[in-house]
């Protein structure tokens, strides 16, 4: 599998898109907004640009794509009127692998831009988005061209799948039956590939540039502990259970492997302070339920959607869905797709009617040393 | 009809696309390359950059749309050697409105930078390519930030459909029956356009950054001549002729309007010397015929592609399809498509087989005054 030609949310704007099934993400970029104000501002205060480039690095397709630099956009904003400056122009770079639906986002932003000049008092200063296909483990963007570098829930996505994980029989990712050569396997491609993308960052930040980053990651030291692999395991039940059955083979699913390693906020540190090239300014860690619905205030809703909040295990089903179909299917065909979903949610709901199901999220705010 | 919206290029890789119908296309940029090079050429080395941006607005989508860049950074890199100077870093910026399958682009991009890196001998400077959607009748790019703006056959069309043209019985174009006050409609539509066009233009490069512009144009100084309009008067031939059937109203053939307007080399100089930012470095038409294939070595193409060489009235309904489909879409609905580049089709090889019949091309090397 070619992570990077395979690895992409679902396009377009359908029932299994990314898009409308991509709450849990809004609501990790909601939680974590306080830690990227207080690094915009110190950003700007520090720097005063007068042309501010902003990435936001595996930006998907969907309502959050542009949550994000609207939200630091308005924050610049309120400060030059605080401060009683002009307000700079923004340049928004849109990344992701090139299998991200990149059309959908561009034919929404015309209607984005016009909605973002109405909403600030006064406007904004002027914005010019683009779209910058490829991967975060190599140079995406020129040498010092960005001011912030924003990420949410991408970096815990693998360069690749770690070599020499064939013996990690009836799991999918790392879990508790895992052999250690396994477990080492995994935390040595994050390893590598957080450390690749922190050195690519430094060449391509200005000095005194600022990074939020937010890894779905883990609480617990041990990598195979339940809030970092749980989710998957479900997954891997699904799968064996069709195994069971004869829908698919058992070396089908062995040598299927997610491309994802969930690391504790001390592992996240660790590789910066080992890079070496940024500063950490903060480190928190928050949790969101697997049924996002069940954070928000259900009136906040449209009828159409509030309908659907209680049935938690379609929910979780269809926004792991939207993030894993594209690789399952390129491993295993689409002909199994309803059918594992299907078993999935079923499973996923009996799960959560008996414990309380959390991801676990790690933000880190890094500045660029001089 | 909002052109923004509905001005794009056929998407996909399938028989009716762009990518496999842009020969005509193709064949202009390769007639156009001795511009190209003394251009890149004079601005590299007058300027001497590190980092060289180059946008194409209009890129549209399929093979013609990173050869340019691939060319021009062929170039530089010869320069480079020739010169005995580092390779420059270069920014290339695709544009085009947000209706353009910007996807299909990207996810050939890792193959072409891959093959670039081989093909030149010694390898070349870093590359970023972004995507830029959004109309170039407005700002689309920061303040001084480009070096080189190219753009072939984009510029003929308008941002909107002339206002004042409802009396243009019987067209979709201008066409010899058209009255005088829409003649002058659409020429101070383009006036308009392409002034301001050159003023964002101006604002966008540097000093001493070049433009390539070429326009599907005509050589006779009458906007009524059959040089600009034929191909599109024949297209309301097939139209008129499903009037008379009652296939379709007359009245929606005469609300329909091609927001074009193809300029003579002289209109395209005027405007240039009215608006004042840019000198006027070379002025060049050429002509190009309907079937591109005519003007190609049957013998560069593969045998699958050299079958249909002969049939003229398929490969220029095709071609005309490829840019047009969405546009009728939009306004007649999908049902009558085929039918009418059916008739269309027959039409032109009707056409074909009796006279001469070619596109003109306008093409202007421009460089921004101190």
């Amino acid at each position: 599998m070619e992570v990077a030609q395979v690895l992409h949310m679902n396009g377009g704007v359908g029932d299994a898109s990314y898009a409308n099934n991509s709450l849990v993400q809004q609501k990790v970029i909601s939680l974590t907004k306080p830690i990227r104000e207080e690094a915009i501002t110190s950003l700007y205060c520090s720097t005063l640009p007068r042309s501010l480039a902003i990435a936001d690095l595996g930006c998907s397709s969907g309502p959050n794509t542009l949550f994000v630099a609207s939200e630091l956009i308005k924050t610049v904003e309120k400060l030059c009127r605080k401060l009683k400056h002009k307000s700079p122009e923004y340049r928004v770079f849109l990344n992701d692998l090139p299998g991200n639906d990149f059309n959908n986002i561009f034919k929404s932003l015309d209607s984005f831009k016009m909605k973002l000049q109405t909403e600030v008092a006064g406007g904004i200063g002027p914005c010019y988005f683009s779209g910058v296909p490829g991967s975060f483990y190599g140079r995406a963007f020129p040498n010092q061209s960005l001011h912030f570098v924003h990420s949410s829930y991408s970096l815990q996505w693998l360069s690749k799948v770690p070599e020499g994980v064939d013996n990690n029989k009836g799991n999918i990712y790392l879990g508790r039956t895992s052999p250690s050569n396994v477990v080492r396997a995994y935390y040595d491609q994050f390893q590598r590939d957080f450390s690749v993308f922190l050195k690519c960052r430094a060449e391509e930040l200005v000095q005194g540039g600022r990074m939020v980053l937010t890894f779905l990651g883990r609480r617990n030291e041990d990598p195979c502990s339940k809030d970092g692999c749980y989710i998957w395991e479900l997954m891997a039940n699904a799968l064996n259970d069709m195994v069971s059955q004869g829908i698919i083979k058992e070396e089908q699913v062995d040598s299927f492997n997610i491309p994802q390693y969930t690391p504790s906020a001390s592992e996240v540190k660790l590789e910066v302070l080992k890079e070496g090239s940024f500063a950490i300014n903060r480190v928190e860690v928050s949790e969101v339920n697997w049924n996002a619905f069940d954070d928000w205030n259900a009136l906040d809703f449209e009828s159409e959607r509030s309908e659907s909040i209680g049935d938690g295990g379609y929910n979780v089903a269809q926004c792991m869905r939207a993030v894993a179909e594209p690789m399952l299917v390129s491993h295993f065909g689409e002909d199994i797709i309803e059918e594992v979903f299907s078993r999935y949610q079923q499973i996923l709901a009996d799960r959560m009617s008996k414990e309380k199901t959390q991801f676990f999220n790690v933000t880190v705010l890094l500045s660029r040393k001089d």
